[in-house]
């Protein structure tokens, strides 16, 4: 493989690094994984995360086991517990399903280019989304944002926070209220920090203060990511989206998904179908031991809640229209 | 004053004390409030919290400077700069207009005698609102409720988690699901404190959560408490308490605000006209210089999200019963 450069992955034709992003933004610390067994528990712990990121970094750590050198039986067996670190997000399984049907069917060989081309089309996936997105987007918009969905979470420009980055690049002067995004604040740490970067004005809230914002009429757009999209158009994404779909729908604000056409999932006919992984409840942090927490990551959003489904194909408000191809 | 005693607040008939909530629940930590003084930064920086709560410590203070001696202008300006403590309670200038009406009609001899009598009429409100809550609710519900409406808000059993209590205790078997309550996390910190001191099963989650767990189907109810409600019957409450009554809304989920008949407030027509108190931003705490918070206290919730009025006097489910006599 080629060396690759993105916010939070590189290869450098030797070494694949990830960036911590439980670290972020206190410390940057790029940790080095030389195997599946070592990308594993990076998945797990979110040190690596955002769908489409996380599809990338493990399709990448697989080409890199096929250029070290090893069997089919070995490297079936390293996939699979990739594919199974973390159950919601459909990019992991589409990615490591796709280098699986190429190791099948044109050999171990042909793996890391298959990477490597995984890696680039997410780049260009990215900008497309990008730019579908922000052709939504007035000039002076006020858009809310919930999670990080930007060049943390891709190796591109991102999904949702792309879309917005796009509109800004194009010189639309907007400015974004980011969601604290509780409870492991990827909205305060790293959305916070991405919006710095590109210099895009923005203001941090708590989760719970959207609905009022939205009263007062100081939300003109919500634009979210998404784990995985069923059939129907009902989708998976980070806890709390599936409020803000609901305030959304109450004071009339339009509300979009932005998300490659990889994290359509066709097998799943509805959003019941989806997976959703809870984690544990230190993250919450009970205090007492007869304190019992429910920490799911994700919640599921139905299709009637979506506005529109901005994918790199284009901008569908048709939910039948979602599976393309 | 004789002695007085409840959770969070204590008078020996010598020293008053207060808990100081911030501190809790890692720590209990006692901290007298000698005079008019101590008590307004002891309100500012909530360390003593709860719309009634509040009320009572501030009328108790005063209570107390009245014992201790003093002239009806000191009297007066002391009890003007804790009124101006915090804006969005109405109990806190409710009492202290009570108290100050006392001192000009009757001398400053019988404030003692009042501020006594404020402390006993909250034990009894929150018994009677414990009772009428407790009455909807049924054997075996789930339910939802945002900060912390117990003990630690008023100096009897609560409003909206008295009634909760009151319930357990006549056998009803209930359990409750916490909102964590960000940013102060009144939920985490002192609402599972209080019901684990109480016994009752509960469940702590994100503020973020509450609409997936509604959309799962278990909720069946929610109950919180005000910090004033406007003669329409808008009230204003701990910020995320709107987004609740929206997903309640969306679901067909009963939403009962209880609270005394003194956070009523008739001179508010609406609660466009309640000042809601913005806070510091470090209490969110973004990291970057160009991230700017925004930090409301409170929201505003219309009337028209409320299934019923949980007063002193009774269950009320028309807002033209609200203001009662």
């Amino acid at each position: 493989m080629m060396p690759m450069n993105s916010l939070a992955l590189k290869y450098d034709g030797k070494v694949l690094s990830i960036l911590d992003q439980t670290r972020l933004p206190g410390e940057e610390v790029w940790m080095e994984s030389p195997s599946p067994e070592t990308m594993v528990p990076i998945i797990r712990e979110l040190k690596v995360r955002g769908a489409p990121l996380i599809g990338v970094a493990a399709a990448v750590q697989m080409g890199l086991m096929a250029e070290q050198g090893t069997n089919q039986p070995a490297f079936e067996k390293a996939l699979m517990s990739l594919r199974e670190a973390r159950p919601t997000a459909v990019n992991l399984m589409n990615m490591l399903d796709r280098i699986l049907s190429v190791s099948r069917e044109q050999g171990l060989q042909a793996v890391p280019a298959e990477a490597q081309a995984i890696f680039e089309e997410d780049v260009l996936l990215a900008k497309r989304m990008g730019e579908h997105g922000a052709s939504l987007i007035k000039s002076g918009e006020r858009i809310l944002t919930h999670c990080n969905t930007g060049g943390l979470a891709t190796v591109g420009v991102g999904t949702a926070l792309g879309a917005i980055i796009t509109a800004q690049k194009q010189g639309k002067n907007v400015s974004v209220w980011v969601d604290e995004t509780r409870p492991l604040n990827q909205g305060s740490r790293l959305t916070t920090w991405e919006l710095n970067q590109n210099g895009i004005p923005h203001t941090l809230i708590c989760d719970n203060m959207a609905g009022y914002l939205m009263q007062k009429g100081k939300v003109d757009r919500v634009m979210v990511g998404a784990d995985r999209i069923a059939r129907n158009g009902d989708f998976a994404n980070k806890v709390g989206t599936y409020s803000v779909a609901v305030l959304c729908k109450h004071h009339g604000i339009p509300f979009h998904v932005v998300a490659p056409q990889t994290t359509v999932d066709p097998a799943c006919t509805s959003g019941a179908e989806i997976p959703v992984e809870e984690r544990k409840p230190s993250e919450i942090g009970a205090i007492y031991r007869d304190t019992k927490v429910w920490n799911p990551a994700f919640d599921v959003t139905p299709a009637e809640l979506v506005t529109s489904w901005v994918l790199d194909r284009g901008v569908f408000t048709n939910k039948e229209d979602i599976c393309g191809r």
